[in-house]
């Protein structure tokens, strides 16, 4: 088992995505498409050291999408931009497995990872809302767990796809006149159940050898998934008796593939309210919470359960019975928000208000939210976090400059990067060997 | 109609398409993925004032594929990238319409746009390897007709998404709570015979608008497509004869649809070979010349024959009858070299030596060459060039080091940009209203 290091991630992700983000008086509002926005984040993240820019995603609106979805950057552009502001930053990519193509997904990710000297990662997502379908000219959304086998031969095709290339296959000898050598190119001859893939990819392998994965499912085939595939997972955050709970299953289950656990990063997306006293962190929140209208927390509620329109149920009366609407969608999510519904006995409206902005644990001066995240690393109830920007718009800015120097002090964090270092090496994770190196070595074994 | 202007293009194309240009002492071998090459080159033909990158693509490879085509960037995320490093130059995607979905294309490219403020363009091909269709899951290859009628479809589905948000659609106004006006978003909507799509897209309008639109078709669908959509067509070269009956004709085209036939650049690809005196530039064609293999000249003459392999016959017995073959690929290509072996009565030897490094009427000193762009331009063969490196890896820079100065010593080219033009305004064309301000304009019109 390798050592263990705190991981921390910084979620680009323009206002944030509730109603009212950017409404707020420090708030960007027009981020999701500013150019000048994106590049100062990276710059705070990558001066605090952080192991990553995480881009989320989603390729499907309506009118009462929540502004942040509205117009925003596409993540595979905007990381290509991003990588020539930064030189450390591992730079992560949301994107979905339902509506692209392997070969072409593979390869983008393989470009921006040789553009970012090996700093590339992908966030393998699967689209839950089901109006997607409709911009990709098909009839319906795949449902939940079909989502979930199309996402398994995808990434086995696109890591195939990655191997087309061993690493020593370009000479490029011009006195010989030799550019690669023919018996390390590999076509895949993939035939699948969803796909025919018959490769080489079109570009080298990088410094990193693949892109390090990285999942956010929270449903049972979501854990699976992760387990067998994830290097990184980003996961909603409860309590720590929960996280500890999500950690150890996620270790177990990985373990339980013969992957060593260490190599699966737990990293719950945290929205933290740092402020240099207890009571000015409050007041933030406060100031945060005055935001919120009742009629944008009920549009933000409906979002995961494919935009259901709660305002025709009586907000006073207990939280509806809805069978199964959403069962396809964020299961995770709406799952969560049932059975808080109905343990507490919630109504519609306090339901609503208590999803718009929930409390974070993560609240409070610069000190508390250190030793927060200190314990609930030491404690295994994540291996790191990813800071979000939704409870205020200055959070990567305050937990940059104010948490993370404490962290590094504590030496709990690294106080400077690996000049070389890819994000695989960052992040404490090994370089995958190309599958046919492998097999070549294997056989000289057996051979001598 | 308004005014002609030169323009100019840089193909950033590694060592170029040759099998045998990295052999070149010049050459820098590893270029298709050397992130400081690209920038060189950009930054080269930023200083000379030049009106874009241009990034060619394709989507399969063989063993017996090109140097080039093998391992090298992927066009969107290296413009991505070119973005941060450039300001006023423009950047030209090649990106399929047989394997890609219009939501996405039409997300990538505008968020391109977005990065760039304006600078994004897309050189809109349809694919001419029948191989590809192993790599994305397809049976077959569509036939060449049939792919201009999907590219047909498919861009008028992109352009619906790009205006999917009027340029004014969105308030952001803090203090009214007012973040977009929501009868200024537009769901397309659309059904046709290859797509659904119901939209809108999920990102705002750009600052030109639309990505420019550029077509390197020069069969007879290939034509009627450019005289349709196309702003810029990179086109093959021979004559000055045969390029002014080529311009004659797309212009005549495009004005039969009722455009302005100058909102339509009509750009042959040279690859100048330049140097001080007539010798010197003689002597870099020979050197160029000796890099060339019989077997790689073979090769490559095979690739647009859809790989065929040629050195099954006779050598010096008469180019050989192919049947169909080549038919359903890049016809334009594929005709002229049977056409040309038809009417000389060649050998395959000399066709495949002559079809390798064809001779280019641009060589000589930089004056003879600036006197050929201005003849050219001015006689109405050609709206502008695409400088590629064919047949020599320093001739985007002694291109832009030695020819574009005189060029812009006689006023025939700019010699600074206008410092916030966008790659439209560059290239003298109009910013496109939105379809649905320009009906609201209508409205109110009729209305008076």
């Amino acid at each position: 088992m390798t050592e263990r290091r705190l991981k921390l991630g910084a979620m680009l992700h323009g206002v944030g995505t509730g109603w009212d983000n950017w409404k707020h008086p420090d708030a960007v509002a027009d981020a999701g498409t500013n150019l000048e926005f994106y590049l100062e984040q990276a710059k705070q993240a990558e001066e605090a050291k952080l192991d990553f820019a995480f881009v989320a995603d989603s390729v499907y609106i309506t009118p009462d999408s929540t502004p942040h979805y509205l117009s925003r950057f596409e993540p595979l552009t905007i990381l290509s931009a991003l990588a020539m502001a930064t030189k450390h930053l591992g730079l992560v990519a949301t994107i979905t497995v339902s509506y692209t193509q392997p070969y072409t997904v593979a390869r983008q990710l393989a470009s921006l990872d040789h553009i970012s000297k090996g700093r590339a990662g992908w966030n393998v997502v699967t689209s839950f809302l089901e109006g997607t379908a409709a911009n990709y000219s098909q009839e319906e959304h795949y449902p939940h767990d079909l989502r979930y086998q199309i996402a398994d031969e995808f990434l086995e095709v696109t890591k195939g796809l990655w191997d087309s290339w061993e690493d020593d296959a370009f000479l490029r000898d011009k006195k010989a006149g030799t550019f690669y050598e023919r018996d390390k190119l590999h076509a895949l001859n993939h035939k699948g159940d969803f796909f025919s893939v018959k490769g080489p990819l079109n570009i080298s392998r990088s410094k990193q050898g693949q892109p390090v994965i990285f999942q956010a499912g929270m449903s049972e085939a979501g854990r699976d998934y992760a387990a067998r595939h994830a290097e990184g997972i980003f996961c909603g955050v409860g309590s720590i008796e929960n996280a500890k709970a999500y950690f150890k299953d996620i270790k177990q289950r990985t373990a339980a593939y013969g992957r060593d656990p260490n190599h699966i990063s737990v990293m719950p997306g945290i929205n933290p309210i740092i402020a240099p006293t207890e009571e000015e962190a409050e007041e933030k929140y406060q100031q945060r919470l005055s935001l919120i209208t009742l009629e944008s927390a009920l549009t933000s509620l409906g979002r995961p359960f494919n935009y259901y329109d709660f305002s025709k149920h009586d907000l006073d009366a207990p939280f509806p019975d809805l069978g199964d609407i959403g069962k396809e969608s964020i299961q995770s999510t709406t799952e969560k928000v049932v059975e808080m519904a109905k343990k507490r006995q919630m109504t519609l409206r306090e339901v609503a208000l208590e999803s718009a902005i929930p409390r974070t644990p993560f609240i409070g001066t610069p000190k508390k939210v250190a030793d927060l995240v200190q314990q609930w690393f030491e404690e295994e109830a994540a291996d790191g976090f990813i800071i979000g920007p939704e409870a205020s718009p200055s959070s990567l800015q305050d937990f940059t400059a104010h948490v993370v120097p404490i962290l590094q002090e504590r030496g709990v964090f690294r106080s400077e990067y690996d000049p070389a270092a890819t994000l695989r090496e960052n992040m404490g994770l090994p370089i995958p060997q190309n599958r046919y190196t492998e097999k070549r070595a294997a056989k000289v074994e057996v051979g001598r």
